[in-house]
């Protein structure tokens, strides 16, 4: 059994992870950290019956676990990434942290300098089906954002193969409400978001951009910028990002498809769909799957690929469990499906 | 014209009355005021065209309105109260502070002591329907809550007439997510409340409990204890309250329905729907009105009264102008249709 | 593994059955059956990576399966029941046609003559809590009604340990919008539902009315009559039934409490809250789980019962596992947790 | 008083025409007319309190309106229209009929001869704040679509001025379900459109496509192709599109927002909001008004547009009410503010 701590159990993408994990036939869960929540239990905390005692962090056994998990916000979780390695246990940090590898970009795009830059060098980018090698060998992961889990997926094998013209990309994103985190405020009022569909930081404002551009850059130098809008939906989970891709010469609808059939026939969690059929929140709602789909549009040169995840499980939790799965040699679907 | 203005208008009754008294043919609004808000206009603070400046209090000019809306916290709207009084000023509050006619009662209910015992006997409860020749001539009209509204407007008539039989009288009801305000709280944000149903204070533990009993003992003081249970809806607006009511011998649903049509028959904001019709949220919402409608149990001796309104509007800010109107001699749709 | 068969996989009862079965350890799904999706395969009917063929009724090789699962409407239910018996095969009806024992309260509730009088006596109410012994022995199980599902569970131990006093029975009940069926129609359109709640049927005119009277009345005669309110939430799944129960002299909330303690104490799929907390639509859905909690309002001699449950898991396809599992000696929690 | 007879009073628009024109101060609504709800009445149709008389079409007095307001399925308007006419009644169809000039585009579209070739030439496009004159005399005025409404405002007049560069223009738009209309299907069932958001008939398949591309080619022959995205969002009403314009050669977002600050400046329906705020649905929801805001991306030369409005209001009744007044000579924000 591999023995995981969680921190920040009391939100909503540690919750989850306690959730897979709890179920997971070779995982024992150690102990489940929040600082605001310590000294309860989780079914104080959320409608379940499926009670664990919370503690602090100062309380939580490091020297009785081989992983962790550190669903924190960002600027603190790398202190916590930093005396977990120290003890020898290994991370799988969901926060913002380590996913940028220039520290100046980070300050950049965060307003505060870098809370472990020693440590970039060895963060690992945690979208398995793209780094599966180095995720298994790695002390620190950094579990990948929400939205560019989903546009990664989609884009990588694109931009990988050359089948992306010259132009922007742009990705249309939105996400339900659990994105927003579990700390309320007006954004994230029912009465707010109920019946209603909004915007924010969209353009090139999004901290998310940065990672995604990070990530197709690596495969491909010569990509048009990116234009991202995010767009929260009056749903509780789920992200559907539409993206518009301008073709290279030569590329179909149909060569898009293969290519990505071909990426991904052999990965558990990633699903083209036929033609004609379009991938809508409920392909993957409550489960670690991103769902692919394409449609051309010769007349303009271009094809619409949409993407659709759990945010909070492939998009977060999930795909924490799946590399965790990785890092310790166990089935890379286990407590998954 | 009548000249208002408007204290809390940044919460949800507030901007509710801010909208429609600027609608309002007879109605100037002079200032509009939130602490939290001030320095600020309407327009960055919701998703508004209909733009004003908000002000602080000690700024809002009561030498220039006939009449202030207190849309305030309790324990907040009393000493305002007193001071639009001292200035001439009539006042329409929207808070509890005035509904309980005992301050040892508001003390047992609110957890402290009464912030103006001296006012409470003036204060008119403004139950439109039921208080107009009061709510007239008064200085100071105690705005009824929401639930309150709903459920009394259903019963007040077969407990004034005698129609209810001994046991117990139980009101199960259920209230959209503006009922319980604009501060953000863990309680309203999305991801808790959306496809949930939550009971809430069930028994005899809520405070509009006190509010219902002190009004239908008034008109007869032979009634069993109320239960009451608020439960809350996945909705922005509404409320719709089941009501189980044991009846006296010889009356039969018909004859409460009449009862209720001879009572409400010239009433512009009570219907009163056909037999086999039921009330539902939509019947109400987005209207001033309070929708009835009355099902027999002859087998169990009962009738299920079911009522409809806005919590927003009849139940708190369209309540408060129609108490407006009366009081300023208006017509008392003005406002309203 | 025990093969099943599914008739009406298109419907919500049927495809959640074909969901939970296919990842049910000892189980093998042999065939999904519906007249109207012949022809098709499940991910064509649902947004779903999950596919299957489904095949017309007449197709279904009822010789290679032990057991079938009739999601069927009632009156089209009975008939393959029969042609299943006759084939050796043992039959889960999760339709209303074996519910009922009397075939005359039957064809005064459903408008038509009972369409298989003959198999009713050996018909088992599968109420798995309160009848394991003669579903494990049973060739035809009625699954019960959603509703009654809820109610039964909270109601039966009262009603069996004499803590019932004189008085109606009140049930305030609410469901998600899958209860009414996948078939189109008005009251299921979204836009009439959204920001809705709609009373039906309500006072004693629902089917599930005579269903818990019946078991009710099995355990104990004296009862007063029950008024049954079932109202349309704007959710997809789930039941929060709120029930009003006088007690007997002598009993009180902690002694309900402990009752429903000691009787569910060792069941997998009840659960009793603390004092203090409120079952919600949240503690059960997406579970096989029925969740209960107590409230006392001594003042009027009651108690208030809140039942949770998701409609389509405890309240139809899940429950149905869990009697297929006592039918085939299976483990009786396989496939649910 | 304009004496005004409604078509397909049973659906979403219809009704909604009735609404707005049963408060219209200078309307009176002579007949609601609907084949499938003849003889029953608007109280029996929805949750109303505002109760109608509906009538067969054969049974419909176009002898005593001045104008009628057809709320038709396609193909089915075209006929109506020219018995009005022919009885001398002024016609603003809500259908798709008279949109498109060019009956060969109607017919590859629709897959249908167009039912009125004729009576094209006439008919004038409804897009009030672009066609004034024309509608003004108009006998024949062709209702806008709903996502056209929204598109139009926003592209027109950065069409007409030359602003837009080459390129795809790509509308990313999410429609409430309302614009799916009343009739029950699967597509509107709650339980499928709940927590989900579904693309349909993307690319350059949605019948919505032609129509915009007609004006905006009106006005702009060197315009790129149009990408268009309609998606159903979990709402009942509301349209916001994300437009994606790639500009001209010196252009920037800031010359965009004066553009159409200077379009719409004096237009009581069209807002343009202030750097930095983003239209939301909630801006538009309610009211006649289409609300823009612009965000210019300059590292890749382009400006996303945002336009939300009320497909029912703006992009169907509302806008009617608008034409009808125009047409006849009222105040055109008459029963509309």
């Amino acid at each position: 059994m591999v023995r995981v701590g969680i921190y920040g159990v009391t939100g909503y993408a540690g919750y989850e992870a306690f959730r897979l994990l709890r179920r997971h036939p070779a995982v024992e869960v150690v102990f489940a950290a929040s600082e605001s929540g310590a000294g309860s239990s989780l079914a104080h905390l959320f409608p379940t019956l499926d009670d664990f005692p919370v503690v602090a962090f100062a309380e939580a056994p490091l020297d009785r676990v081989d992983a962790v998990f550190l669903a924190l916000p960002h600027g603190v979780s790398a202190a916590v990434a930093r005396e977990a390695l120290a003890a020898g246990v290994r991370v799988v940090d969901l926060s913002a942290d380590f996913r940028l590898k220039d520290p100046e970009r980070y300050a950049q795009w965060y307003h505060e300098a870098h809370p472990a830059p020693d440590l970039l060098a060895e963060a690992v980018y945690g979208l398995t089906e793209w780094n599966r090698p180095a995720v298994r060998q790695a002390r620190l992961v950094a579990n990948p954002g929400c939205y560019p889990t989903a546009v990664l997926l989609a884009l990588l094998p694109l931009a990988r193969a050359g089948a992306i013209g010259p132009g922007p990309l742009i990705v249309d994103a939105k996400s339900g409400v659990s994105g927003a985190g579990r700390k309320p405020s007006l954004t994230t009022h029912f009465v707010e978001v109920d019946e209603n569909l909004s915007p924010y930081h969209i353009g090139r404002s999004h901290r998310h951009l940065p990672e995604i551009e990070q990530m197709l850059h690596a495969v491909n130098g010569g990509l048009g910028p990116l234009i991202f809008t995010p767009q929260l939906l009056p749903v509780a989970r789920g992200i559907l990002a539409t993206i518009y891709v301008p073709l290279a010469p030569g590329w179909t609808e149909g060569m898009v498809r293969d290519l990505l059939v071909e990426t991904y026939g052999r990965e558990p969690f990633v699903r083209v769909l036929p033609p004609g059929v379009l991938a809508t929140l409920r392909h993957s709602v409550g489960t670690n799957r991103c769902v692919l789909s394409v449609t051309g549009v010769p007349e303009a040169g271009m094809v619409i690929l949409t993407a659709s995840i759990d945010n909070l499980i492939k998009g977060a939790a999930g795909q924490a469990v799946q590399n965790l799965n990785v890092m310790f040699g166990l089935e890379e679907t286990a407590g998954l499906m």
